[in-house]
């Protein structure tokens, strides 16, 4: 059985960790970090959990936590894991890490994007970008510490991952349009965020700015082997989960001038994707919708090329908390510990 | 392995029984009748269901049915299993009926209520009324037919059961105020559940007349040795899921004038609850909220008593499709045929 | 024309005071209080207001405030009001609070409910409650000070006070079973108002100890001519606006045994309701719905009587933010004014 | 007091106009035409309006409804006022037509698009096409028949337009990306459109084929004297009410290669809007939210310009039902009968 810690076990994402585990056989949470609920039960946080989960909140002493757990999540704001991160961690347990600190390889363009210094960069280039149908084959028990990819960057590279990696659009003109729901924005308690706010409202934010950027840009850019520089907007919609990503780019001709076809796009995409558990390809004409993702770790993807402008439209839908992080967490952690990779992630979607 | 037929799988009860049994180990689902649907994918109907489910939704043809299952569930509007329930079929199968047609006893009230003329009144002596909580015993390989409980009426009675069980209530002061997510009202295309009409919105409706007030009535009879008329007031609320109901009754006071106290009638709710699994106790002082058993087949309750004027308030949180339906459901089938009562039923709620 | 400050203009009701006396004919704003956003524009505080107001917030300074304007309205905490008013403010401006520092004529009943002590009782006898349709009479240039009516009493007293003016029920039997929208819970940042807490979710809270209860009693205590006792339990649901208040009570039987009709009960709520604009008694057999009221003044009525159990079942609702609170209290000014008292107040319901 | 006749009263534009209409000081509903609730009362379909509107439904029997109105607003399926229309019609009356048959000058581009066959081609050329901030000198007392824009297109055009008419923007490069709220669907019952498929979900859906596409190209056309072909794709949100579009360019560098800065292109749009009632252009680096117009006929406009990827992102966000349908219509009916345009459509945004 492996032993599992969560730091930051209070927050959206550290709750989808413990409702997760709760049904994976080979894992056991046996520390449920948060800082700002220590000594309290757990389920007076997350009332759900009521007779589910008897533990109480511990803090996060990383030193005792090390010598109890096998592998530790980290849920935590931007900046602290790579804050306490040291060997002497790495040595003794796996870390998946929840958060942005490890994700982007370029230490320059992590802190320009997220405006804070970071604090370990020795640890970034063994770092593994977990997002498990790409790098699969780089988490195993050899891997030590795995970024796992952020919420609208799981759901915006595998939708447009096979394009750009078999060259089939101009990156350049790739643009994500991306909605979410407002789990995303945490359990903290902001104005913003509140019902009546957000509630019969739709609107952009973070246009041209937001740190999800040069995640997506980076790896599509390994996908392309090129540089890749895009405009990605997110935008905060009234539901509690999901993460639909409407992405448009210029298809590239062939040489006789014409269009590939849907087949020939659609051949592109099974190959990638045909065998993977995750990630349902549509059939042709069914556009993805969040709720038939929710609760589960499916990514549900679909395209639609446009003759007149000569444009795919490529759609994808994830449940933010599932896929977009406590789901591929888990995912991250069977890898590491070469389990069957689909563990505890049988989740059927739940509708409506 | 069971081998399960549905009537009626495309409804919104149906389709979460289809959900529970994908998760259910001893259990396969081999007919998805659907009259609507015929030949139709079942994914098609419900997308969430695509790569999971690869099965055509059948018609509802008993007599073939009959060869090829151990139990089949009826998710059918009122009426269609009593006009079509013989005694081939249940000496064949099982039959776990998800309307109302065999749960009230006293056919003039059943066809007072529902305004349907009742078709096979013959076996309604022999249906059992599935609450597992409180007719465990009675469910068991020598039933045929059980009739599972309404949504509203679960929630209803087990929130006041013990109450009115050891007669610490004044019975016919007892009102139900019930609220509940749409779903309830299920899938059909009718104006009234639109989405901007129920959206932002809130009603009462089938004040003193809704279908479900004889069936409460019944059951709390039988608990308490007595006859029950109650007020039970249905309002509908903006949500997909769950059932809240807030039960008022005037608390018999004791030989000295004195109110029973908390612990007094906490004791009680124990006596009766402490060791089911479903059933939730929740701490002082803590409210039930829908949202905390949603996608599980917990029941939440908690009470308060007002000392000012010597009443208790009672208030029971379910999943309308879970408890209230399809989890109910399934839990009668695992007593049916001598399983773990909670398999396939250990569903965390989902939250947020 | 009349000049309106406003001390707390950034709070919902604040801000819907705003809203309505934009298109007021007699009233102009010339201060916008609001302690949290002092030199802030309005219009960055609610965007909605973008071109509409051009105006700063200020502070509290009620001394200065009094020099510049008619009639102060207060949508402040609890306590604020009674520690500032005096006879200076009530010797230059007419006050409107509200707040529910001078709802309750019994100081101790006050101090008890809201945990606070009250800092001024010298002005609790003069104020009048300010309930149009009941007490308008009080209301007139003479009257200094308003108290406005809380939102959820606004709606429980009005559903139940010709029933219990005319004597018709035991009151002692009333049960008012409330539910609200969350705009109710204000604009401050607190977890359990975020979105993903109160949406899809439904929860009693307060139950038997919540503030609007008294409230309530005293009210129509003065109807009823006696002591009043009843079981007032709120819920948040998930929707912006919107009070639904379902009342339950024993109708009194004629000498005969009989119970009063239909036809005799509407008689008595026509005695009251039939002229005034802002009640509307609905026809028979529809039931108010939250969303026909939105935006307005109205307070949509109607009753069914259940001859089973003998009881009533009366349902009000209203918009919190208007009649339950910014609405009525431009009401009470237009009374203080003499003005027509409709001004400012022909809003059409908003519908979807 | 001009007379006004509807024929579609009982669709959600249509209530929305009756509604609007209740509060404009020259216009007064004669005719409420619904072929669904011939003899209804009015208010027991929209129960918003009960005390308020008295009138019975009638049919659309235009030769008779023509010798009673001044105007006739048509919120009728694609198609309806196209086989209806005549030289008397015209003659007697002035048409402001809520749906497409008359917004696209090229017949068969109509054609194309909705796929029915346009049965009155011949007054196309006349029909103004509605859009008063841009067409407003075309719409005056000799225009017999306007085509009011669609709710998609209004927005969609707004935001965008002062960019393609000064030619700032590559507008082969344009692409929309828009959010509606369910209101847009309409009032039929469609499975679709149920509270429970609708609520917590998110989908695009009529990608590359949606029937908006051409009448913003066409539009678009003219402000460029180009032609226009873009990628225009809906979303479905779970609200009422309001439609958010981001659109996305490629900006025209200027000789020097850089970009136009964000004080260039703010007098652009200041240019054509400043003095606009209806348009607000944001303060830089504030969003459109939808809810900062509900219930107004306001479009809230703004933008970003990416240095990184050359684009300019376009924010544009209206009420569907107001200037997207209804509130437009009225401010076209101003227009043509020489009133102040805002009359009736000072109407302040509702928030919460």
């Amino acid at each position: 059985m492996i032993k599992v810690g969560i730091i930051g076990s209070t927050g959206y994402a550290g709750a989808e960790l413990v409702r997760i585990l709760m049904g994976h056989k080979e894992a056991q949470i046996v520390w449920y970090g948060s800082r700002s609920y220590i000594d309290k039960k757990y389920y007076e946080v997350y009332q759900n959990m009521f007779r589910i989960v008897e533990d109480i909140c511990k803090d996060d002493n990383l030193a005792e936590l090390c010598e109890q757990v096998d592998v530790i999540f980290t849920s935590t704001p931007q900046g602290y894991l790579a804050g306490v991160l040291n060997d002497e961690i790495l040595s003794k347990v796996k870390v998946v890490d929840l958060s942005a600190d490890f994700r982007i390889k370029d230490v320059d363009v992590y802190e320009k994007w997220y405006k804070i210094e970071h604090k370990s960069p020795q640890y970034i280039e063994e770092a593994v970008y977990g997002l498990c149908e790409i790098n699969r084959d780089k988490i195993n028990g050899n891997t030590r510490l795995v970024a796992n990819p952020g919420c609208y960057t799981t759901c915006s590279i595998l939708t447009a991952f096979p394009m750009v990696k078999e060259g089939l659009i101009d990156v350049n003109t790739l643009i994500v349009d991306a909605k979410s729901g407002t789990s995303g924005a945490g359990r903290s308690a902001k104005m913003a965020n509140l019902f009546c706010e957000v509630n019969e409202n739709m609107k952009a934010y973070g246009v041209a700015s937001h740190r999800h950027t040069p995640e997506i840009e980076e790896q599509l850019g390994y996908a392309g082997n090129c540089s890749v520089t895009i405009n990605f907007t997110p935008h905060l919609v009234p539901m509690n989960r999901g993460i639909l990503a409407t992405e448009y780019a210029t298809l590239k001709r062939k040489a006789d001038g014409s269009l590939p076809t849907y087949d020939e796009i659609r051949a592109v995409y099974d190959k990638y994707y045909k065998d993977e558990k995750f990630v349902r390809l549509l059939d042709k004409g069914v556009c993805p919708e969040t709720k038939w993702v929710e609760g589960s770790n499916y990514v549900d993807i679909n395209f639609v090329i446009d003759e007149r402008t000569g444009r795919i439209i490529m759609m994808g839908a994830i449940d933010n908390l599932v896929k977009g992080a406590a789901g591929q967490a888990v995912q991250n952690m069977n890898l590491l510990f070469g389990l069957d990779e689909a563990e505890g992630l049988n989740l059927v979607p739940c509708f409506p």
